[in-house]
């Protein structure tokens, strides 16, 4: 047998919002466009850099339209800004957002706890967003969470999930990102969901986004390639994700993907050694270790390197 | 498409050789035993308990007769020991095994660094203890090293692996483990590689002995299990990697394996809770914090669990 994978595949940068987002340790404006320039440096054609929402709710998010207004723009590059709701998206197009992100849940448990709304709420919701947005010439991805699992509800009716996709692109979204938000999704799972999806709009509609929980989001990643799925979320050195935590969101860690890609003689146009500098240099601005395999692997590396180096010159 | 995936599958438990063998901490024969008899009381039908090897060597590994000793026997499980060469295998025969495991590299390079010989010379010498362990009874379990990448000699003719596993199961090895030693294979490779293997014997005389050094052990294992490899394997919690460790070998965790496999709806008869479980009495007895991540979202479950009737208590 032959696995038929794609040629290129595209990396979803979410470490500046969805990654930093789950951090206790803040970062500022100047730090965060720091962070991003070396993404956008590195390759990532996509980066979510932020998210309009409260500061009183998401502290980390604080000045996103300064983040906006700091980022170095490199042509063909998309810088993405999350909205919770209309008046997050009023703002976001006040700062000049050209691509916006919004979310809802596939189960009522997880939307209800999230948002405070039903699911047929925030669709509509939602809905009047992407009208909005298209009439403004704006790019809307839209995050439907809790596709292969919720914590509330327990299995999702892969069939809503369809319906929900369907009415979110029929409003005008340019892609819809299905979360496995607890990381419970398996690679048989994908497939289906996959092909499941697939018959309302072709899979380049489609970006999957795992979580690495339990550490089978890769497997995941394998399926849905070979089902046809081409965008990837990930999150630089898996940051945001806390294994200790409850809620944990345990993102996939962008360079472990990266990785598989690459080694599979799949092109993304990043290149991996400069992504996982990224990665080192992100841990410095938090100041703390970060569960990415590749990262820990590539900080060894640099560890052992410089002992040899300081032996050397001993 | 359809992901076309078996109904059963077999985990090679390896972490009281493979594991235990790269760890600072050294158990006792007491606490090894207890370890393995937790580890065939969850279900694990083949565990490598030990090594007759010189303990000047390997501390790690003293006493394995005493292991052998002391274990439970349930029947049905097969419990291996590795021999390093002629002598190793006298003893192990002398110590009543039934089942031994041998190995060499499929490069040059990382066989001489390993054994000081030639892989020609290692293929002799394993024919060699082949012949007489046939003779005696025993069955063998050949492990053939770096057969996807050798961190001296670089990329490995596949042709080589496929010739050296002819000449080993031609010997009278019951099964080859092909070992990615440095974690750098991909699936497709993975997929090219069982297919070249699969000409000399059937896919049920191989195994895959994955290391997760830079996290993209699972989609291998997928792969794998696409191209019919029906044996993998693991190390409880990725016990024996070090990732800060030059020559680290990042074992593939156990837990995390199990719950691809047992997501994907394919049996292994071993219970993941009590897989899991174990993965905790090891860190106890090693005390310090282990890689899987199966283990380490099953340690933050169980300490939000304790928390929560701490706090009910109080």
């Amino acid at each position: 047998m032959v696995l038929e994978l794609p040629d290129t595949a595209t990396v979803f940068e979410v470490a500046p919002r969805d990654g930093l987002q789950n951090e206790r340790v803040l970062l500022s404006v100047q730090q965060r466009v720091a962070l991003i320039d070396h993404l956008s440096a590195a390759g990532f054609t996509n980066i979510e850099i932020g998210s309009f929402v409260s500061p009183r709710w998401i502290p980390q998010m604080a000045g996103t339209a300064e983040v906006l207004a700091g980022i170095e723009r490199r042509p063909g590059t998309r810088y993405w800004v999350l909205v919770p709701n209309r008046r997050g998206f009023s703002d976001a197009l006040a700062a000049g957002a050209e691509c916006v992100s919004v979310f809802m849940s596939s189960s009522e448990g997880h939307n209800r706890s999230n948002v405070n709304r039903s699911v047929a709420e925030s669709l509509t919701e939602l809905r009047g967003i992407l009208r909005e947005a298209r009439a403004a010439g704006l790019l809307v991805r839209a995050y439907l969470s809790t596709v292969f699992g919720c914590p509330y509800d327990g299995p999702v009716d892969p069939g809503r999930v369809v319906e929900l996709s369907h009415g979110l692109l029929e409003a005008g979204a340019w892609q819809v990102s299905l979360g496995d938000t607890i990381g419970v999704a398996h690679p048989r799972q994908v497939v289906d969901m996959v092909e499941r999806v697939s018959r309302v709009a072709p899979p380049d509609r489609f970006a999957l986004h795992f979580h690495d929980t339990r550490g089978i989001a890769l497997a995941n990643v394998l399926a849905g390639l070979q089902a046809g799925i081409r965008v990837f979320d990930a999150s630089l050195s898996g940051v945001g994700g806390c294994p200790y935590a409850p809620g944990a969101s345990g993102n996939l860690a962008t360079e472990d993907m990266l990785n598989l890609l690459h080694a599979s003689g799949i092109e993304t146009g990043v290149s991996l050694e400069r992504a996982a500098a990224c990665g080192l240099f992100l841990r410095e601005l938090l100041n703390h270790d970060l569960p990415g395999r590749y990262h820990s692997w590539f900080l060894g590396r640099r560890r052992i390197g410089e002992g040899a180096r300081s032996r050397q010159g001993a």
